[in-house]
């Protein structure tokens, strides 16, 4: 069936009966490609017979449909023209792995970070209202990990006293990429665990989903319905949904398309705000998928018909317990090294705490979690929180490492802004997935975190060169009266293979000189410093003497260094960042220039002033004129 | 009594027959100061029995007590030793506005922007269990407007299943700064406004206020209230905290100093975490601001005796349905004129719709409320929110104008990235409260939004040089195709008496000059370009002839005035804006002038890298370098 099927009109066609069995086919065309072109998996695997019966029942696009996170749209987007092209996602040219607007007229919102599709759903059924279209349907599909989120939370509050047309569906798998947390997790666990769900099951099904003539239901039956959910539900626990005032249907499963078609489509003829609770699990109809969500959320490569992964490096190639910081042979990255070293140095500083907002496997603070239960926090998806949670805790004179991602920062600029860096709170914002990630794409480069910091007071800003620099900045970070200090550092494989070396303390506010040279000097900061010395190489190559000066330090910037180039002779400075040009490390060494009248001409490498789309780093970098062909380049 | 109290501890020494005659006084030595020295005065008056409470019952500053927002903190500094210099609070060198925890060792946590309470107590709270402090307790007062703000509800989410000693006071007074909107504030009225409410205080009055020697009170009874509170509530409306898991109490008479000093001595000996639910007055005791809350949220000077505003200017000198934007003679707000002017273009294009974040009568927007209630939104505290919701409207064709205070824009940081920016949607960002805004001091001056916009691609990032220019602004952002628009202005009155001229489209990317000149180059942007004219006639008079350029637009700059100045022979360029130097128009000039080789020497006149107090914001101009006689002495 897929074979005919290349949009929702095409879908609409099949019969009820049909709709399992294509459900299956969907299903296994997905596992097919993402064995081999990886990308996000379980997250989609789950929500198939969702998608599947939400354009068979909503007349997309005309009616909007949202998928928060987006990570879990590859169904929707086999299903609305784009399954010849799927073999292409994530890929540089290719289709994107999230929902864009650009991208198809079927992909309402573009989405990337979590918890907005309320809030966007909100206002376009507002708008729907004003213009008025009092027939479009507004859906938002929402997961639990997201909906702990503030943002939807905020939105709810709103949904529920608005008076258009929002449906929102809650799919709880009990997951977002790791565990989900919370008291919101464990109320749902709670409502869904309980035998009332079961009898609230089969009723609904019983009445509706055992009929197989539709035409036969009445508006009458709608009403029955509604007040056996009604009924049912008012017997549970309270419930966070209906506490806002919100209609809450469900827990139904999600899994069972029949039912989903029906439920949907009753509820396509109720008017105003309203919840669909649906249970799905994560990784659905792959049983390795299923067995551990967390590792099959992106698996890589993996043979479609066991479901084993073949990539060859390990998540976590270091086992803690057994061979506890030993050599290794074979690169880690910046994201493990992180995860041993923090539990490292908690081993002798008790005041260290970790945090995390629902990335412990991304970020490998799940190590320290093993390990130190009581000392390693996963907050849900709840950056805000995350911050001034670490600030709490650093006003009592703890010392927590709250680790971010440099995009998922963004959602907590205030916090260390007013919380953090006024209070002068001893935080270390470890921020992870720093400069362009790759295949994630737009909204997940961390391009903007060194511009959007180094206007704030009080902050002590840096990113390191290797691994090795990364465990000395998290040593330095945690000695007494560091005040709010950032770390900053990139996605993916570290520089050495022996990583573990003795820690050592920084120098705040230092750089170094990594290679001598007279005619150029080449000022860098962070792991983008190693390719700058392979550029200086290629430069002695064509004659011309580049030195290399590893920064270290946005802030504080090293003025030594600064005013020894200033009187240095050097005929060219070039800076280099992997973040955007505005704002960053070239603005504060030509806003240093200029303040100290110095004329040596200073030419900034990093990101140019337009969003990246998705593709590999390597392919990026060159893209954006940061690979070592554009510093030579520059350099001449 | 209050002359004999400093500290809690003499507080701690009164009988609790005393307490109710104690709170009328403090009361009314709050009434008396904030009289003839503006500040916060509602918020306050209707937390005096509470703070009270608090400090007898807890043992202060080692029990943690962290008031969410801060501006009803008054009756809280005046016991904590701060009695004496309150009548110096909000000027320079005086007290602040809102809790500082350099300013006292009882401000346990510094606030200003809302909802970060619980996340910091919840910090606290592990804090002190890692610590091995088992007793200590970590209380967080959070209005019901404060809890619709997404954090608020990302600690709750964590709180819910934390095993720590905290507790939530629920300040419900139905009022945040305007009107507190949305499903929760519907549902506490709900639950206050509900017959068991009333049952249940009196039976609480009646076990506990009704017996005056508390040894007789055993343990055992304790449980019975317990026991009592849980069946009454079990038996209403789901609500919020309990869905989440939170154990709950509550709501009892906030003004009734003994059932709280009761109810808060008995909850001290429950572990883990609890809610805590009273409901206040805001204004309570002096009848106009109880009457009318959110005028004397900060009313100015008024009669301590009869409560009336002497303020000579009234709140909103036009009345739009009267004298419909007549000629007026008394310069207006820059607040002002954005009301009036969204309801003039709105009225034209019936696609704008104005945004607001709980900040309606602050910003003006209450006026087109009234107007066209259908297509002006009051989102409650929720930036974040309002700017995705603003998204969704643009993405259906609609011109939102989003309205939110430059320094609370911080909150919504992510959201302009990835959904405005991002999707190039239409959405018109309005900063209010731009630069420095005074007495309100650190948290919530608007200095760093040109620094952290400006980096963003796609986005129009502007500030008009007085009202009239804002109206022009305001014209040409709602313009087809306009993409994102920043408007950035102050607080405060504009510059002309005669506001309502035509309004005009202005080219994108096009300052102007404002007087000629050939030895200085003087380029602003915003209302300080009128200092700027200032210092040059100043200069004039000293004999060097300075140019103005009023920028208009930071993104994009106008590299016409830029290349002209190059190319132009001055001697000397200085650059003048009300935010950060680091990353903003300065920043930008020097960038483009290095890019161009340009040796004319640069002075960015800005805000110093630290964090700038409260006082009035002539006298932190002059402090940071931004008044006149700056200007001048820069630029000779």
């Amino acid at each position: 069936m897929l074979e005919k099927i290349n949009t929702p009109d095409d879908l609409r066609k099949l019969k009820r009966t049909e709709l399992k069995g294509f459900c299956d086919e969907l299903r296994r065309y997905i596992i097919e490609t993402i064995a081999t072109h990886p990308g996000h998996l379980a997250s989609s695997l789950g929500v198939v017979e969702l998608t599947v019966a939400l354009h068979y029942v909503f007349n997309t696009p005309d009616d909007k449909l949202i998928w928060d996170v987006g990570h879990q749209a590859y169904a929707h987007k086999i299903l609305t023209g784009r399954k010849d092209r799927f073999p292409s996602i994530r890929t540089k040219g290719g289709l994107s792995g999230f929902p864009k607007m650009n991208e198809s007229e079927y992909d309402a919102f573009g989405t990337g970070h979590s918890s907005t599709s309320i809030s966007a759903a909100l206002g376009m059924a507002v708008a729907s209202k004003l213009q008025g279209e009092t027939e479009r349907q507004h859906i938002a599909v929402i997961g639990d990990g997201s909906m702990t989120g503030g943002e939807a939370f905020e939105a709810l509050n709103n949904v529920a006293v608005s008076k258009s047309n929002i449906l929102v569906i809650l799919n709880d798998n009990g997951i977002s990429i790791d565990k989900s947390v919370g008291g919101l997790s464990r109320s749902l666990v709670h409502i869904t665990a309980s035998p009332r769900y079961n009898r609230f099951r089969e009723a609904v099904w019983r009445r509706l989903g055992g009929d197989s003539d539709r035409k036969k239901r009445s508006r009458n039956f709608l009403a029955k319905m509604l007040f056996l959910a009604k009924s049912a539900l008012l017997k549970r626990d309270s419930n966070l949904f209906e506490s806002l005032g919100l209609r809450y249907f469900g827990p139904i499963d999600g899994h069972d398309i029949d039912e989903l078609v029906t439920v949907l489509d009753r509820m396509k003829h109720i008017k105003g705000p309203k919840l669909l609770h649906i249970v799905t699990k994560k990784g659905k109809g792959l049983l390795e998928a299923e067995r551990n969500p967390i590792e099959y959320h992106a698996p890589g490569m993996f043979d479609p018909a066991t479901g084993k992964r073949l990539s060859t490096q390990p998540n976590t190639p270091l086992d803690p317990n057994n061979s506890k910081f030993g050599i290794q042979n074979s690169k880690l990255k910046y994201q493990e090294v992180f995860g041993h070293t923090i539990i490292e140095l908690a081993e002798k500083n008790p005041k260290i705490v970790g945090i995390t907002p629902a990335m412990p496997t991304g970020c490998s603070l799940n190590l320290m979690m093993e390990r130190m239960p009581d000392r390693a926090f996963d907050v849900g998806i709840a950056e805000q929180h995350a911050v001034t949670f670490a600030a709490g805790l650093a006003s009592q004179g703890m010392v927590p490492f709250c680790n971010i991602y440099s995009s998922f920062m963004q959602r907590a600029y205030d916090q260390v802004i007013h919380d953090v860096a006024l209070q002068k709170l001893n935080v270390v914002m470890c921020l992870d997935r720093a400069g362009l990630v790759g295949e994630d794409g737009a909204t997940h480069h961390g391009m903007f975190d060194l511009a959007y910091l180094r206007p704030i007071p009080n902050l002590t800003i840096c990113a390191p060169l290797d691994e090795r620099e990364l465990r000395n900045m998290m040593y330095t970070a945690q000695l007494p009266d560091m005040g709010p200090f950032v770390i900053r550092y990139p996605r993916g494989a570290a520089e050495h293979s022996d990583w573990h070396t003795p820690m050592e303390k920084i120098a705040i506010g230092r750089g170094r000189c990594l290679r001598r040279g007279d005619e150029v000097a080449i000022l860098t900061l962070g792991p983008i410093g190693n390719r700058a010395l392979e550029a200086a190489e290629r430069l002695r190559q064509k004659g011309v003497s580049a030195a290399v000066y590893d920064m270290r330090f946005l802030k504080p910037i090293d003025t030594e260094i600064l005013d020894y180039i200033i009187a240095g002779g050097f005929r060219k400075v070039v800076t280099v960042e992997d973040g955007v040009k505005k704002g960053g490390l070239g603005s504060a060494v030509v806003e240093y220039f200029e303040a100290h009248l110095c004329p040596t001409p200073v030419t900034i490498l990093g990101l140019p002033d337009r969003f990246i789309e998705h593709g590999s780093v390597a392919e990026l970098h060159r893209e954006c004129g940061l690979d070592i062909d554009s510093i030579v380049e520059a350099a001449l």
